[in-house]
């Protein structure tokens, strides 16, 4: 029998992302030994009674202690206290990455508080739904994803390259890229349709003139699309925005430019330019059904199609 | 055995809609006869092949021609040269209605060429998806979901009830309200919607410092559910944004002013500020959802979950 890749994963975070982490490292054997910890007894009770690990502790550097592995799946406005308290048990040699949805934040927050010896190499899984907490959880959920790891300066070749076949176990795809620049890419791509979801939601949930039961009924229309990202961590959306600031004001800025033309148009009738703008926008999706990354069925695969048998 | 309750329905246009129309009529049994009509030969020879009617004509007016129930299904900007084109063979007590989506521009458009003794009922079911053109119809396109009927003042009774009953066996529940009212509450749950969606997938289409290959890639985490609204026919959304222009910028006139306020709370790093915002917006997507109108299985269904068997 081969040994498992680590020894001892420490899972520190147990929800949608640290369950499935969970599940996964059981499922294809990747660890030894599997810890948990997060500091709320009742998520921690309910990790247990799902069977997600091999210890629980409230205490994360009860759970780090050890550990040749270890994974951030907090909040990132949670990762420097969390980094300050484990910092005395983390052991030389191991590896401590994350699966936080900002990277230069992480850095700074983390970076001082890694002991000599320990390989930080921060990472984030592109992978999720709109649920959260342990029960969320399920092994396939980084199938087919990209895991994008941003190593800093001086990161051991080895760690980053187990850290990177860790994630191919996991069923991901691995990018590398500078911390910064994932912060811009991961603005535009998740940050800004985050934002823009919670936004619209907010602006229908506010009208006087059509009423909630009537934005219910109707929302099959489109309106529905955007509540499933609006129905995304509250906690952990509030830390993405607070730090990943400057990129996300630039891609907010840039879209309200848009936005503002794109209004122009509609007000002076300009529809050519309406036009070429909506013929435009079709090709992308093409090419992420292409990429593998979206489904080609209509409507997401929500609507059971029935075709009526050709003659 | 009982009769149909129209002797002749006429289908003009016959992409996502009248297709699915054609299909579900032809199901229930809803017609004696359906006539299908477009101005495109290529469409035309198409609908045929899948064999959705039993006549077909290039010329509106011929499928028209003794039709007791004449359903509209292009882009609304062709109404008015429709409705002055069919006006001579529109026959007395025939109800004339539409599936377009927008109501005040409608009524304004056809009005004026009614003859004298057709019912006149502007309607729009609310459902689709993000494809077009006959292939994309299925009979099932309408199950469970609104059809809003805009009666004008004087509407016969019957005629209305009769057009209701209509939707109900095509599946849908049938609401009706004022155009106006109709036009606002479609321009918070669809318009604004699709315009945003075709806004974001643009805005990141024209960056210089993210690649469109990245753009693609990372796209699971949020951004493609995006692209499915941005990939809807762009003719049809020239025209709804060209004909509900006012109820448009009074709800994109919000929307700014709300994202306007959400970006300063980024700005200043107000965390309580994003934090209420982003709860109260999960409850939204509970509604719709208890509402029969959206899965409530995570990510739309898009990713098969295969939990651990529980302990």
């Amino acid at each position: 029998m081969t040994s498992p890749m680590f020894d001892r994963i420490a899972l520190i975070g147990i929800g949608l992302i640290g369950s499935s982490l969970a599940q996964v490292i059981r499922q294809e054997g990747l660890a030894g030994h599997i810890s948990v910890s997060t500091r709320s007894e009742a998520t921690l009770a309910r990790a247990e009674e799902l069977g997600l690990g091999d210890s629980y502790a409230l205490d994360a550097a009860e759970a780090v202690d050890g550990a040749d592995l270890v994974i951030l799946c907090v909040p990132v406005g949670a990762y420097e206290s969390v980094a300050k308290w484990i910092q005395p048990v983390l052991k030389p040699g191991a590896i401590l990455t994350d699966a936080g949805s900002t990277k230069g934040s992480v850095v700074e927050a983390v970076m001082p508080h890694v002991p000599k010896g320990v390989h930080f190499i921060p990472g984030h899984p592109i992978a999720g739904t709109e649920q959260s907490g342990p029960d969320a959880g399920f092994p396939a959920l980084f199938q087919n994803r990209w895991c994008i790891l941003t190593p800093v300066e001086g990161t051991d070749p080895l760690a980053l390259e187990k850290l990177s076949a860790f994630w191919r176990a996991c069923g991901s795809d691995v990018d590398t890229m500078e911390p910064d620049h994932h912060d811009r890419v991961l603005a535009i791509v998740s940050h800004l349709p985050h934002i823009i979801a919670y936004n619209i939601v907010g602006t229908a949930d506010d009208l006087e003139t059509v009423t909630k039961s009537e934005v219910i009924k109707y929302s099959a229309s489109g309106f529905r699309d955007f509540t499933r990202l609006a129905a995304s961590d509250p906690t952990m959306w509030r830390d993405v925005c607070l730090n990943n600031k400057e990129a996300i004001l630039e891609m907010l800025s840039r879209f309200s430019e848009d936005l503002a033309s794109l209004q122009r148009a509609i007000r002076w009738g300009d529809g050519d330019k309406l036009f070429d703008l909506f013929t435009r926008t079709r090709g992308v999706r093409r090419s992420i059904i292409e990429a593998g990354q979206e489904t080609d069925a209509p409507d997401f695969g929500r609507i059971k199609t029935e075709p009526q048998s050709r003659s």
